[in-house]
């Protein structure tokens, strides 16, 4: 009776930090004007297949089966190809540049380890129709406000910004025709020990130490307009230049980036680039649009505000703030319970999270119940009816009204809460 | 280029739309005390297999396949015996009565027709460990509400109540021993011809006269002390008996209902029931906890919003409210594209939702843009800066003033929007 391993149940209080993550992405995106989309999670393995420049790794990792028509079809992997085919297919009727994200679950039948799971989230963001460094610094300060929203500082994290042109131009003075197997071995660097790399490296003419050498230098004069933008709004404290970057996926054409953590373990939080060619490339030249974008995943991103106490705590404070009761109703002579029962109505009716005891309870254990549930104020209807007893539970304090000055004394006291429980 | 039959492509607007949807069954269910959950979107064939209570159907239309590491596996087409899984697990760690819900996505291999899809999103809500009335009126008083919350009213929809109670004295006094199948060939008596129900019901020693002649007189004896919970709520006028509801599933054992909308069409909007041994079934009695649930689809609701006017405009209203951009960014000198960034940092990390051109283009068309996004403001940075000019595009009212008081400009004519566009 357990779930499929690399799977997750989500409790309610697992839930809860999930929807911590979505609501902070939504509204970091929001504010930056992008819109949310998303697509089916099966599509048909010719999406994948045709797309075979994702790199073969995620092909063998597809969760893929026939189904009761026939048709080959895969539980999505990434957004990238749903995107790319509804951005073909309907691209006229949009404005440009778009500016969409995503929030939704992937499937990747991977070993399990830390980090990674068989089922995870991702929150997507693409800016398409926009070829320009102004586009590039809008999705990096996208990615930089994504972090700082769950608390995160320059201290706590950075982007790392490489560009692929830097290692086509260097690799083209080197006469090194496959730059493709280059640049995945590239992508090892800090992974694979040095002889073995320098094996794969000798039948292009080219060392591991030549490479050191290359992303030593650096090659400012591709980020310096880039950079430009990150000092305007105040940013560049959050990225830096690291041409050891080269991300694995085949269709980045430009800048590609990683924003990693600055503890010990310096795990990947996210990661994207530009793919200028991609979209034209599947709509065999109909399209033809720039594009970048990256992804973010729950995972690692969850683990790290679990570890970081700053973060933690901003995620504890918004959890609690949002309790599952907000206004419990004690029923304090079960003979009024229908009157009770109007006023849990009227309660909800006016927005208030409000819980009651379904069945004849003590009130003592009515109240323990509202502590439990985070309930802010307990109203408690008795045989004085239409008069009732409202207390403020962080503060004890109390009030007798009528049920009808209740709207007013609560609009009162809500305002006043978070000082009362300060106190 | 296309999504597989029966799946949906989400574009922004559609997106918008779906969450209109899940931000208000989140909202409502909230306000009952509800918590959310959700499981994996795979699971075990077993899991299914098990509880092949839920029908022959359903298993029929399972999307299932061996994944890579040779285990039988299935894309959820319900949320139920996930729940039942995760219930029985950890069913120790929760107070009771466990107010859940969750909003997820299912998928059913099913012949394609309006209002069915093959990927759909349902909203679920159980109450488990109560199995009182009090108990059934707050699931009922939740579907209701769930409907309300769209510009629904008793004109627009109606939750008929049935009990399965009832028909099995029905049937236990005529001695009928196989109540399964004749609750199966009630369950068709809407859809199927008489003399063919009458073909199937006469081994059992029964007409469809009979049961037509028990449904119209309705039991009202089951119903009483629910319906006088709606009463108190002043929900009473939501609700009608009708005893010709029993529902597909084979695992409910008492209190049933649906939704239906009123007009012509008569379509199921939401139903549920009570499964009071389902979990002691599939946990062979270890975890035995009365409980009642139900279902809502987006496809129905969606396409019922849709054809109703004043439910249409509600949602129309709400997706206004949140443009993709509130403030654009006018930038009127381009050598002012500095500062104008520092602004636009500013105000989305104020909260704003704000946008502006990536590129350098003419003031007219960035006004255009600003309106084809709904913003409600622009801010002009040009070569007067630190001075800006500050509209409200719906009134066309204008200020000017230094880019500092901005903050202050904003908050003000925000709280006056609503006047300004009526006005």
């Amino acid at each position: 009776m357990r779930p499929l391993p690399g799977f997750r149940d989500f409790y309610p209080e697992d839930c809860a930090r999930r929807g911590y993550l979505l609501d902070g992405w939504r509204r970091v995106a929001r504010r930056y004007g992008f819109v949310e989309m998303d697509g089916p999670v099966l599509e048909s393995m010719e999406l994948y297949a045709k797309k075979n420049e994702s790199g073969a790794e995620i092909l063998g990792q597809l969760y893929q089966f026939t189904d009761r028509g026939e048709r080959d079809v895969a539980m999505r992997p990434e957004m990238t190809p749903t995107l790319a085919r509804m951005v073909i297919a309907k691209e006229r009727a949009y404005r440009k540049p778009l500016k969409w994200f995503s929030t939704a679950n992937f499937f990747r039948y991977e070993r399990q380890q830390k980090g990674r799971l068989r089922e995870f989230i991702q929150f997507n963001a693409d800016l398409i129709g926009d070829g320009s460094t102004a586009a590039d610094a809008e999705a990096i300060c996208l990615v930089i406000d994504l972090l700082r929203e769950f608390g995160f500082t320059k201290d706590d994290f950075v982007i790392r910004l490489s560009d692929r042109k830097a290692w086509l131009d260097f690799l083209g003075a080197r006469a090194v025709a496959d730059t493709k197997t280059v640049l995945a071995i590239i992508d090892k660097i800090e992974r694979e020990p040095e002889e073995s790399l320098n094996a794969k490296l000798s039948p292009h003419g080219l060392t591991v130490a030549e490479l050191r050498e290359f992303i030593a230098a650096g090659s400012p004069e591709y980020f310096a307009p880039l950079l430009e933008q990150f000092e305007a709004r105040g940013l560049r404290d959050f990225v830096e230049i690291d041409l050891s970057i080269v991300r694995g996926l085949a269709y980045y054409t430009g800048l590609v980036f990683e924003a990693f953590d600055r503890g010990k373990s310096m795990r990947a939080l996210a990661g994207g680039g530009r793919y200028d060619d991609l979209l034209a490339d599947l709509s065999d030249g109909t399209v033809n649009l720039p594009a970048i974008g990256f992804g973010v995943g729950d995972v690692v991103l969850g683990n790290l505000i679990e570890e970081t106490p700053h973060a933690f705590a901003k995620m504890a404070a918004a959890l609690a703030a949002s309790p599952s009761a907000e206004i419990y109703v004690v029923i304090a002579d079960d003979s009024r319970r229908r009157e009770a029962l109007s006023l849990v109505q009227a309660l909800r009716d006016a927005g208030w999270r409000t819980d009651f005891p379904l069945d004849s309870v003590k009130v003592g254990k009515q109240f323990q119940t509202a502590e439990q549930l985070g309930a802010r104020f307990a109203i408690v209807v008795g045989n004085e009816w239409p008069i009732v007893k409202a207390k403020t539970l962080a503060t004890r304090a109390e009030a007798t009204l009528a049920q009808d000055a209740l709207a007013g004394w609560l609009a009162k006291n809500k305002d006043c809460q978070q000082t009362d429980s300060s106190s």
